[in-house]
C-alpha cells in the first residue's frame, strides 16, 4: 500500500502541476487578450462611426446597407482571412412623418406627448382617431372590462417594468406582453388603438419603440408607445377625468421586402478549419436610435476578436466566424438565414456566442447547453473572474443564434451589467456617449477570451 | 459506532438545517433591502440637490457649509434618531480667477490649453512665467536630465495612467506621484513650475485637479494639470520643436483656516447602543466639479441606510453612525477629527465602512482587517453575489476611516466598478448625469446589506 500511495501521490502531484501550469499559462494569455483590448481605440472609433456617421439603420433602409458596406470593408482591415456577405430577404416597414398623440382634458388642459409607433404597427385611419381612452395594467383587466367598456376606445397599457428586479431583462420580460401582444388583445374587445407605457425602468422623456405582432384573424389596430413620464401624466389625469379625449395619428406601414445581408468574417482554423466557432451581434437598429448599446456594442465586441487575435498572433485551431446579423429587431431574418445556411452546407458549428446586452460592463456568460458544457465554462472561473466575469451559469444564448439551438449547437450569451440598459433601449438616447470606452473594451476582451478558451479546450473538463 | 454516527448525522442535519434557515432568512431580508433601495428616488433626488443646487463644495468654502446645512436637515428626514455636527478646522485654499497655460511654437502655432491648478499649489509670480518646457515621464528621468537641463524651466510630467490595469485605481496609484510630489522633485533641480498630464485614463478635454504636497526646505513652485488631449499635443509638438515656449500664470493661494463640520446621524442600537458601526462618505468635493462620483454618491449610499432601515423597520442591535466627512480632498481633517473624537470618548467602533469609489455598479467589499474578519465577510458570498457583490477580499478600507485603523478597528471599503471613474475624477465633468439612478440605488442596497449582516453577526463565522 505504501508504495502505491506514494506512486499515486507522485502521479497526482505531476498532474496537479500540469493543471496549474495550464491554468497559469491560460491566465497569462487571457491577461494579454484584455490588455490588447484595453490599449486599442479601434473598437471605440468603429462604434463612433457606426452610430454617428451611419446612425439609425433599420433593416431594409439605405442606412442599413451603408452599415453593411462599412462593416464589410472594416472587417477586411481587422485581421479576418475572408470577409463576405450572406444575402437575406428582409421586410420593410416605414414610420411615417406624422406621429401624434395628444391628450385633451377639460380639467387639466392639453398634453402633446412624445410618441413613436411600435415596429410592425399599422397606421391610423387617415385624419387620425379621436376617442376616449381606457387604462389597464394587463390582459386580465382588459377581459374584466370587456367589450362594453372598450369598444370604440383606445386602450392604454400602463404596467411599469418592475424596479425590484435586479436583472432588468427579467423586468422587461415581465412587461413586454403589453407591447408585443397588446394590440391584438385589445382589438378582441373592439379597441380602435393601443398606447403603451414605454418599456423603460424609471421615468424619462423618451418613447421606446420595439416589435409588436398581430394575431391572425383579429383586426389590426395601430399601436404606439409614449414615454414613461407622459404615461405617468396620462394615468394621473385619467384618475380624475375619465372623460378626457385623445387624438392619435400616425401613418407607419409595410412596404414590401428588400435584399439585405449578414456581414461575415472568418479566421481560418489551423487544425480543424471545418469546425466553426460562431460569434456575433446584430448590425441593424431601430429607426429612431443610433443603437449604440443595441447592438452597436455587440458588433464591436465581435469585430474586435479578429483584431485581438491578429495583434497577439493567436491562430485558433477551429475557424472563428464573426457574423454581424441583419434584422434582429424586426423579423430576425438574418439569424434565420444563417441557420438555414449552416444546415444546407451541413457545417459543424462547435458553439455560437452572441453579444446583445449592450456596451456596459460585462459580468459573465450565460450558457444555453447541457450541464457538461455549462461546467466546462464554469471551470474557467479562476481565469475569468479577475476581469469581472463572475457569473458563469446556465441560461439564455441570444436571439440571432437562437435558431441554431434546434441543431443541438451549444449557445453562449455575453452577460452585461443590465442596470442602465433600459434607460435607452430602443430609444433616441441610445447614443455613442452612453458607452464608456473602457467598458466597451472589457466586452471585447471578454468575447475574445471565451473564444480563446473554447477554441483551445472545446468542452473538455480538466 | 453506528448509533454515534446516526446521532452525529442527526445533529449535523439539524445544524445544517439551522444554517440553511438562517442563510435563507438573511437572503430574504437582503432581498428586501435591495428592493427598498430600488423603489426609492430619495437618494437620486438628494444627489441631484447636492450636485446641482449646491455644486462644487471644497472644504472651507461657503458652498461646503451649504452642503453641511443641507445634509444636517436632510438626515433628520431620513430616519436617524440623532443628527449632529462635529466641528473640525479646515485649511482654506483658493483658486484664483486667472489660470493660463499657453504654448507657442514657431513651427506649430499657439495652443491655449484648458488648465487647472493642483490643490495646494502656490501661484506663479505676478505676470506669470514665460519659459522653456522639458518633458519627463518620471523622477528618474528628472535626475538623469539634472540641473543643467532643468534649471529655470518648467517641467512637464507626461506619464499616462496605464490602460492595461484592469482596476483603474491601481493605474491611478502608479501615476499619482507626478501630481503629489512632482513640484518638489522638479524644484530640486531648479525648475520654476510644473505641468502634469491629468490623471485620467484615455483622452479627454478636461483638466483633472487633485492634491499636491511640498517637501519642507524645497522651493515651492507652482503646479497645474492640463487635459490628456492637450498633453498629447504638447508632447507631439515638443518632439519636433524643443525650443517652443510656454506661458504659465495662476494666482491660487492659501487663505488661513476655517471652521467646518462632519455631519453625523445615528440610529441607536437596541442591544448594544455603545458599540458602533460607522459608515460614511465625504461631503466635500474639489472646487471645479460638482463631485457626483467623488463623493456625492458615497454620501448618498451612506445616508440611505437609515431610510432603508426605517422603511423596513430594521432596528439594529448596535448603533449605526452615518458620518459625512469634511475635507477628504484637501487635508483629511474631518477623518482625523472623527478618529480623535473616538479616542477621546473611548468609543467602541465595531467596524467602519466607507464608500468613496463613485456611483457606478458596486462589485464587492474590500476588508482591511485580520483574516478572521475577512473570512466572516466572505461567508456571506451566497447572500451578496445575486446583487453583483462577488469580490469579497482583503484590501483597502478608505481615506476618511483610515485613521481608525491604528486603534485596531476593522475597515471595509465598498468596491465599485472602476472603469468609468477616472473619466471624470476631480474634473468638471463629474456631474449628476454620469450617475445612473439604478447603479446608485444598488450602492445604497449594498451598504445597507453589509451593515445588516455585520450588525446581526458581528464577525461570527458560521
Amino acid at each position: 500500500m505504501k508504495t502505491n500511495l506514494k506512486a499515486l501521490f507522485i502521479v497526482s502531484a505531476v498532474f496537479l502541476n500540469f493543471l496549474l501550469h495550464a491554468q497559469n499559462n491560460d491566465s497569462l494569455i487571457v491577461r494579454k487578450i484584455f490588455e490588447t483590448a484595453l490599449v486599442s481605440d479601434t473598437g471605440y472609433e468603429n462604434l463612433y462611426y457606426l452610430t454617428k456617421k451611419i446612425g439609425p439603420r433599420l433593416a431594409g433602409t439605405p442606412q442599413s446597407l451603408a452599415a453593411v458596406d462599412w462593416a464589410f470593408h472594416e472587417m477586411k482591415n481587422l485581421g479576418n482571412d475572408t470577409v463576405y456577405l450572406q444575402e437575406t430577404q428582409v421586410i420593410r416597414w416605414i414610420r411615417g412623418d406624422v406621429e401624434t398623440f395628444n391628450i385633451t382634458s377639460a380639467k387639466f388642459g392639453e398634453l402633446k406627448t412624445k410618441m413613436c409607433a411600435l415596429g410592425g404597427s399599422v397606421g391610423t385611419p387617415k385624419g387620425g382617431i379621436s376617442s376616449e381612452i381606457v387604462e389597464v395594467q394587463n390582459f386580465d383587466e382588459l377581459k374584466t372590462l370587456g367589450e362594453k367598456n372598450i369598444k370604440g376606445k383606445i386602450v392604454f397599457f400602463n404596467r411599469a417594468m418592475d424596479p425590484k428586479e435586479i436583472f432588468t431583462f427579467y423586468a422587461y420580460g415581465k412587461a413586454a406582453d403589453q407591447r408585443v401582444n397588446g394590440a391584438s388583445e385589445a382589438a378582441k374587445y373592439g379597441a380602435v388603438g393601443v398606447i403603451i407605457r414605454s418599456l423603460s425602468i424609471g421615468n424619462n422623456d423618451f418613447p421606446h419603440t420595439g416589435i409588436m405582432r398581430y394575431e391572425d384573424n383579429i383586426a389590426k389596430i395601430p399601436c404606439a408607445a409614449i414615454s414613461t413620464n407622459d404615461a405617468e401624466i396620462l394615468s394621473k389625469w385619467l384618475k380624475q377625468d375619465t372623460s378626457l379625449k385623445v387624438f392619435f395619428e400616425m401613418y407607419c406601414k409595410y412596404d414590401g421586402e428588400a435584399k439585405s445581408y449578414n456581414v461575415i468574417g472568418e479566421i481560418k482554423g489551423s487544425e480543424k478549419p471545418n469546425e466553426i466557432i460562431t460569434v456575433g451581434g446584430h448590425l441593424d437598429s431601430w429607426d429612431i436610435t443610433p443603437g449604440a448599446n443595441d447592438d452597436g456594442a455587440g458588433c464591436i465586441h465581435s469585430m474586435d476578436v479578429s483584431r485581438i487575435f491578429r495583434d497577439l498572433k493567436i491562430r485558433p485551431k477551429h475557424t472563428v466566424r464573426i457574423v454581424l446579423f441583419m434584422d434582429e429587431e424586426f423579423a430576425q431574418r438574418g439569424g434565420a438565414t444563417y441557420a438555414e445556411s449552416v444546415k444546407n452546407k451541413n457545417e459543424k458549428i462547435l458553439i455560437a456566442i452572441e453579444s446583445d446586452e449592450g456596451g456596459s460592463m460585462p459580468i459573465g456568460f450565460s450558457v444555453d447547453a447541457n450541464d457538461t458544457i455549462v461546467k466546462a465554462v464554469q471551470q474557467w472561473e479562476p481565469i475569468l473572474k479577475p476581469y469581472g466575469l463572475y457569473e458563469l451559469k446556465k441560461g439564455w444564448g441570444g436571439v440571432d443564434i437562437g435558431p441554431l439551438k434546434k441543431f443541438g449547437i451549444p449557445l453562449i450569451g455575453l452577460t452585461i451589467n443590465s442596470q442602465r440598459y433600459f434607460d435607452y433601449h430602443h430609444a433616441p438616447n441610445d447614443t455613442f456617449e452612453t458607452v464608456s470606452k473602457r467598458e466597451l473594451q472589457m466586452g471585447c476582451g471578454s468575447v475574445a477570451a471565451i473564444i480563446y478558451l473554447l477554441d483551445k479546450y472545446e468542452f473538455e473538463i480538466k
